[in-house]
């Protein structure tokens, strides 16, 4: 188990690497390995694919499920080239792998320039005093959809 | 202008409410802005697409930024139907809008049973004590990418 646990967090500094070095975006990487095997990889890919949503943890979940044809990687490990960003997080906590394991850490990332710390320490605050605000339009029926999908029968939970 | 930010939330809220009601995902709409015009829109597919992170707010940011072809959203304003989890306030950090609206609260997402609050909270944990655990494993060469990244000549920041 040992052997493997290393084998995967080289396979994706690797992978990070690489990412740099053929030009293709940021230097992070990540994959997600189930039952010993590796079932989807990502690197980031933000600037070619005109997507700042397309980290490496976003990447491989995305990827993982496809290969299962499932939205949840229950019994699944993400490694990732670095502490995951607060995107990358909170995806993680949708998919629900068993746990992830990173080569570096956030601090790491801010040295390099990318600035996870700055987002995490937003989320603290009320969304009105954030740098990018958030504004709450109440009063105009935004619980209705919640309304319909508590009425709804038949629907899939997730 | 308050006719048209009265207009995009009714717009989401009826995104989200159709969404349920066509029976493919859970009760969210999203839609970016720019210049009085909608340039992408999003819903929640997250069991259709098997996709975790198929979120509204991710798929309007990521159809917003096609149609732009950047990955960047400096300008325009996001409305969505619902107060976004840590995953999509995440992505509007990395995309920049000016500013997000959002028709009701996550304290209604979780009496719906959509617990945001609950990842809101992990983040505030250590890692290492978060109920899906990260650990950090270290002294494996993990600052390499960001070594390479720093000596790269050509490369496009985002």
């Amino acid at each position: 188990m040992n052997n493997s646990h290393e084998q995967w967090i080289h396979q994706v500094v690797e992978l990070a690497s690489a990412n740099v070095r053929e030009g293709r975006g940021g230097p992070f990487g990540a994959l997600v390995v189930k039952d010993g095997e590796v079932i989807g990889t990502g690197v980031n890919l933000v600037t070619a694919s005109h997507d700042p949503t397309a980290h490496a943890e976003i990447n491989a979940i995305r990827a993982a499920c496809q290969r299962l044809q499932s939205f949840d990687l229950s019994g699944c490990d993400l490694y990732t080239s670095c502490e995951p960003c607060p995107m990358c997080l909170g995806a993680i906590y949708w998919a629900r792998p068993r746990a992830y394991y990173f080569a570096c850490t956030r601090d790491s990332a801010a040295e390099a320039g990318f600035d996870d710390t700055f987002i995490y320490d937003e989320l603290h605050l009320k969304p009105s005093e954030r740098t990018i605000p958030g504004h709450c339009v109440t009063a105009l029926g935004g619980d209705a959809p919640f309304i319909e999908w508590a009425q709804t029968v038949q629907k899939i939970r997730y």
